[in-house]
């Protein structure tokens, strides 16, 4: 035997240590911060459970299964992460709001640059897909209540069949349920669209497996995507939610907060608001007034 | 304002318990276990290094890259796992020997399956790529320094050049560097092979990228492969490292164990070693006796 050092047995403890030290080298301090940690907490989750070769293994092939999934028009890691509840951690992280602000949540895979421009009161429905007819209507103001006047709000919505306009295959890639608005003189918006429906994240590929396996489901409560600018503002990222909807305590993605939850109101062809707004039953209101914190200096 | 509940901000710990509170319905108790672990610890590491929406897309980028690597002759995920020590960590908790037992390292991606057969003594090396002769020879004992007959010892090595036969193109698939043996009835073996080199790990792709990026260098130590199997005793699955290799303190995949690294004695032409080997300088010799603690029941 010609073994040249004592032979005390390697721990999880000392592979841990050595693969931290191997980072003393890294010149930029947030990379070694991050490896740091990241290493850590990865060896601490095997240890944790005693993660047998067979179970690594299986996880191997699932992530290779998520980048197999990603192409120019699906991101199973971004669809991953946000089923993994890591999506809104980092929300919440990078776009903590002060009190009284209107609060964040997640951006979601499904807005596309340079939607159709839109007139105060203008619909975002130019291939109907049935539906409920919806006004959203409210104001952008700043923290001390004063309107923001001729900010950008930025809305995107599913159709009434639960689908995007870049999922459905009938539109050839055309916009649809989406535009871009403007707050008026005295901060106010109004938008005429569908009231949004429940629907499901894609769910054909590893994601869907893991929600499957874990007896979780696919869901997304009913909401509106408002990005929300303005200058000398903080921009926002946001969704309005429908307060009956079946889903707002189990969101796949766990983007609800209680904050963004708005009641539709039902509406008689008589009443005010089918006056105010040229309507005819049935369709629904809904109000919210979004408040923007002052830019970061 | 038609909000429905107060407005109190969600928090990280808020989503962190709504993101465990999901697997309530998971039926399988184990993967109920797994999941509840990594959720907590992704949670944590965001949050304890207050990650950015950037920095998290970035590594949204990076495991996309990462999987679109990977290919039937390239596992870059595996790759990540081992050069982060993940790899190791799992070798440990599931191969942990008893004191005495030789310990495993990791498998790595090199292995083939059907390996020529040889006798006692026959060398690996089909196709000569230079290098220095060495014969490596020991036994395999049990737990009481009994010799096991007839266990068999699948040896895989890099030639000289650092390459793996899969990994040489001019072979076109064929095998070199690899050969089943097994131990005679004193429970001996001897493997004539060329002294093993230091190599580089793919380093074409992301993990590359990670390695350079933090500053570390992708070798790792010279070793010979070993996986060892007789009936009724726990198979194992390790590295014979050369003492004198540069790398044996940073192995980019943690890989060493103090109780694996051995000599490579030189030889002159005219000592005991040249006579007994047939063998002419220069050449080398290692001994090691791997020990097998008894089957789990």
């Amino acid at each position: 035997m010609s073994t040249v050092a004592p032979a005390r047995p390697k721990s999880v403890e000392d592979i841990t240590a050595e693969a931290l030290g191997r980072y003393s080298n890294t010149q930029d301090p947030r990379l070694k911060e991050i490896m740091l940690c990241l290493t850590k907490h990865l060896h601490a989750f095997a240890n944790e459970v005693n993660l047998t070769e067979q179970e690594w293994f299986r996880g191997i092939q699932f992530l290779t299964g998520v980048g197999h999934m990603c192409n120019d028009s699906r991101q199973e890691f971004i669809l991953l992460s946000d089923t993994l509840g890591l999506s809104m951690v980092t929300d919440l992280l990078s776009n903590a709001k002060p009190a009284g602000a209107t609060e964040s949540t997640v951006f979601g895979p499904f807005h596309r640059d340079d939607p159709p421009a839109k007139e105060f009161g203008d619909s975002i429905v130019d291939h109907s897909r049935g539906g409920v007819v919806a006004y959203i209507s409210g104001r952008v103001l700043d923290m001390n209540a004063k309107p923001i006047a001729h900010a950008a709000l930025d809305v995107w919505q599913a159709g009434a069949d639960g689908l995007y306009d870049s999922q459905d295959t009938t539109l050839g890639g055309g916009m649809n349920m989406r535009g871009l608005f403007h707050t008026d003189s005295e901060g106010r918006y109004l938008v005429k669209t569908t009231r949004p429906v429940a629907y499901q994240v894609p769910n054909d590929g590893p994601v869907g497996e893991m929600l499957r396996a874990t007896n979780r489901h696919p869901w997304r409560p009913a909401h509106t995507h408002f990005m929300i600018s303005a200058p000398g503002y903080q921009p926002l990222t946001t969704h309005l939610f429908d307060s009956i909807d079946q889903y707002l305590t189990s969101d796949v993605v766990f983007g609800v907060k209680d904050s963004l939850i708005v009641n539709f109101e039902e509406h008689s062809t008589h009443d005010e608001s089918a006056k105010k707004f040229g309507a005819t039953a049935p369709f629904v209101t809904a109000s919210y007034d979004f408040v923007l914190p002052p830019a970061r200096n």
